[in-house]
């Protein structure tokens, strides 16, 4: 190209990035939250999760209070929490610090009253905060980016907004500390606990608290942990056996990312990289603290293993599902599923994205029965397996595999039959074949190819 | 009609309504127990679960004792048991109150020993034993209802009898006080606790259990329940989280059923109706014993939400049924199964009932695979998804969700084949249909359709 | 035959014993363990949980310590192991005893280390150790036996490491005493409470955790467990509830086997021959402890019926798969496998091994997709139901049955499937069969058929 043409691509940049700027921004500045804002509304409850967006005041009690009043007025109205704020440190403070009463955190003002953001916490907690928002630059699964990066989902706007409400549950502890710190004793010790985690880190895609408690380590502390003493730190010789605040969190240090080695399961990576053996040093000097390194070492190459074996069968199912792809035996198809917004609607730049690294994670809602099935495999059962092992609980293992060689039939199983169908279709001719366009397809276009179920979501969204 | 006729229908009502409380009474007054008491014998263990119809004392000790005999000669028989009525209040009362000893509940004579009902604790616990029974007046799902309304429901005849025992052991919570205040400590403070439902309140069409430990409340109540003073009554300000008793029995009423709002779960309601707006704020009043009354009216919409989402699913579920009923394509259908006892036999009056209103309930024991599928969604993956918003676990929520798009994928996809291999057979003429009529029929016909797996189980039932 | 010939068979015999006992010697002296141990190296972990055949010790430290030495420095090292250790009967021995310092177990030479295995153990605690080794005698299931009969099963060797390896970690119990007594307190009262049996006794084929802790049993001691004097032995009086060893290991007796009746729920037993009505009064007695002899002998009632209606079910499926390998339709066949190591490759003695009796047990991985349906179904499903049954939690029996019949009808429907496609094949002609043995076929024998999968595992195993 001549050097004097180049003015044009120079231009098109020098509008074009100020436009993209400008659509994120209009995009976001809807009524909603995240990048969809204006796709989507949150529920009512959403409010107590995402607070500096949503949450109003009430407006019951009109007036300027002091944090003493507070206390003897709510005594009354709700005992239960200034019962549990007597016996925090936050009214019994140590050495020369002042009383945190409720007013420090929600403010005076009864008709403008607010709820404390991680932000709010940090005015006294400043180191923890940090480490809290360090995880950012690890990317996600994070705890920090919990909430923007549901909020950002495209699926996030298309799926029924009671199924999104029970994803931002969890997805808030970006937003509030007293998802591990429960109000209003805000209690290290109780951070501690294996239980603290668990309300969010349960079920299928993460069956943490099923894998923690059928290892050794679960049963011990649930028969021992009662007697142990919970206001010690989270340090080698301190507890008999590991929460998962002790391996997770050692030192009690609040940014949980940077010793991850297996990506939470959902990617395969290698785990013997540079950084990763950094990684899986400080994993066995951690274990060394009760046991021999050589034990320590082995658990990680058996997770190795577990991890080499998972992915052989999932990119076995990726393979077939590709392989479908390719002949155009997906029903529905990319291009026949209503777009997500802001893509381009039409043929034009829809493509499936089969496993994770096309992306499909966006993508198991409103997909195709063998693509969902495929989901099933990545998302349920293999992380069922991840987890068991990584967590000593090898029935879960055995169970992940198992259930992953069964979808794996199951999609084999039912690629053979799509192909088989389209077979029989061409043998038996046109005549039968329009029937079943016209009766079978008719129930599938109902649910999915029209998009009639996702418009609903949508204008209710 | 002329009036000169009348008599005619007067006549026939005068015979019809004694004739039909003869045969009611009739089918009732058999070995059995229940409406259906002639087709119907339980199993030994049954005798305890329903004493009064089935139980017969043990022989083994001749004679009558005083209450202070039992005592003696059982702390060597069963100490265990004599312990237990130690600690209790029985056997240390409270102001001028006597002991309750073993012969005010059981008899004093050895030879004809009886268990206690329901009518036997009312003796002393009227007030209580009057909440409990006031819960008849509610409809099913109901403790006070558990008993009768299984043995009188069809397929509880029809059920293999192992299978239906495992059902009465829960359902014996209409007959008997020690479900929720286990012999013999028979402690209120056991029965504050969630460990007291958790027996029956488990598994997938009732996953309280699972639900209420992976909340916020199970969690804390696993931390620290150890410690708070369960001889407290069940009021604001005497407990940090609430149990199932705390909400569900508020003060201790025994009548769980006026506060119900979205029936179980199992049925579509409109939960704005006037009378569901009273229980509305009798919710949002207890949830404001600790939280603010707009969280807990946000929480109830949330759920409100949850539910039309799964209702959604559901109907498009119901509606792919009703279209092949009309279209005579469930196999095998209404008609070619073996009747329900007192069902006419036959064609006539047979007739396949879809879904909670049409009263699939009853049915979804010995039907068609599809409607099967449908009986899980409704029932198993639908409860999950109810109870997880109810109780403040939304993993479960998700798990519910997920489950349910999963059958209804299942239950398109058959649908689907179920048209396609009509046409199939159609086009590919009636020879290989009819290889199929002799090989693939003959499959289902030994396990449904001619009736003999039913069979066996009525002539040993 | 003439008896001047009987010197053939004679020799023929001679010469085959020694050659199969040197066979069997030769297959054993392989650098992996058991019967296939020319087929099979463990995962490094392996030697933790197999110490004599595997375990080699730490070389980080040099020299000869005494008792007192090892203390002193792993107070520093591993201050978790050590005050375990304080807090135990070896540290502080009663009587004349001496204290068991941790090179009375692990040895003095920190270059040679060894893993204490039942036989270390067994210089102190005869009794306990010759009981468990006697449970030898009753045959597999059985802690003693665990190891030994995974490893010199077939499948064992096919399947991927990463999975045999998860199923090892349970099986250690039979190397190792600290699978039940936690190292390093080995506490007699740890191995009274569940939680000691949990780690390896959840999850589908064997549900103790799930179905204790939901029965009346279970959630008592959920509820009151923690105040209970676990250092009394397991004797009638002693314990409000029975626990798992209560029942199972009554009186501390650490043979397992001997009150065995219903064979693990993975065949079908008499429960009424004679050695089973020794059994049955053995558990009568037992139960009596706290219950009426009739409940007790209602609750067995009740476990055959189910077992009964269980295997009903079973050989339902049983059938429908003889029948399919009878007309050659099971595919891949037991011929078009992969034989497994040790077996004469190709046709001659390949044989499909269906239910419990053909042996399907070691054959349930690498098998046809229906063949693997019948697993779930006998191995999970039914054993849901079983253990639901035994243990006193009739969710589980629920949960097991409608999972069995969902099984038979995913069995039967796909049976049916096969006829049809074979049929529809005939009718419409080679020409779209051979497309499907190319297209369809190609993609299971990616998987299954050329045994690729299988030789990968043998080359890594």
């Amino acid at each position: 190209m001549h050097t004097r043409y180049l003015w044009i691509p120079l231009l098109i940049v020098t509008i074009a990035i100020p436009l993209g700027f400008y659509y994120v921004d209009w995009s976001k500045s809807g009524e909603g939250a995240g990048l969809y804002s204006r796709d989507w509304l949150p529920q009512a409850i959403f409010a107590y999760w995402n607070p500096d967006d949503f949450y109003e005041s009430v407006k019951s009690v009109k007036g300027e209070f002091s944090g003493e009043q507070c206390v003897d007025c709510h005594q009354g109205v709700t005992p239960g929490i200034v019962n549990d704020w007597r016996k925090s440190r936050h009214s019994k403070p140590v050495n020369d610090q002042a009383v945190v009463y409720c007013s420090d955190c929600h403010g005076n003002n009864h008709d403008d009253l607010h709820l404390p953001t991680p932000g709010v916490c940090a005015a006294c907690h400043a180191v923890q905060h940090e480490q809290f928002v360090d995880e950012k630059r690890y990317g996600f699964p994070s705890h920090s980016l919990a909430m923007e990066r549901a909020l950002d989902a495209k699926h996030f706007v298309d799926k029924p907004k009671a199924e999104v409400t029970a994803c931002l549950q969890c997805h808030s502890v970006a937003s509030k500390c007293d998802s591990c710190h429960s109000r209003h004793r805000f209690s290290a010790a109780e951070a501690r606990r294996p239980e603290a985690c668990i309300t969010c880190h349960s079920g299928p895609p993460h069956p943490d608290d099923e894998t923690y408690f059928h290892s050794k380590h679960g049963q011990l502390y649930l028969q021992e942990g009662k007697n142990w003493d919970w206001s010690k730190p989270l340090k080698k010789g301190n507890y008999p056996v590991p929460t998962c605040a002790y391996c997770h969190m050692d030192n009690g240090k609040h940014q949980v990312a940077d010793k991850s080695i297996w990506g939470f399961g959902i990617k395969q990576v290698n785990p013997m990289s540079s950084g990763n053996e950094v990684k899986r040093n400080q994993w066995i000097k951690l274990c060394s603290d009760c046991h021999d390194p050589d034990w320590a070492s082995g658990q990680l190459k058996q997770l190795d293993a577990e991890r080499k074996q998972s992915w052989q069968k999932l990119y076995q199912a990726e393979s077939i599902l590709k392989g479908l792809r390719s002949d155009d035996m997906l029903s529905p198809s990319a291009a026949q599923r209503p777009p997500y917004p802001g893509d381009v609607p039409g043929d034009f730049m829809q493509r499936e994205r089969i496993g994770f690294f096309e992306g499909q994670a966006s993508a198991f809602y409103n997909v195709s029965p063998i693509e969902r099935d495929y989901f099933e495999m990545w998302y349920f059962n293999n992380l069922k397996s991840y987890k068991g092992a990584a967590h000593g609980d090898v029935s879960f293992v055995n169970e992940g595999q198992v259930a992953m060689d069964s979808s794996l039939e199951k999609i084999t199983q039912n690629a053979e039959r799509l192909r088989q169908l389209a077979e029989a279709g061409k043998a038996i001719q046109d005549t039968s074949r329009k029937g079943k366009t016209d009766k079978g397809d008719n129930i599938l276009q109902e649910i999915w190819l029209r998009g009639e179920y996702t418009e609903y979501n949508r204008d209710h969204n």
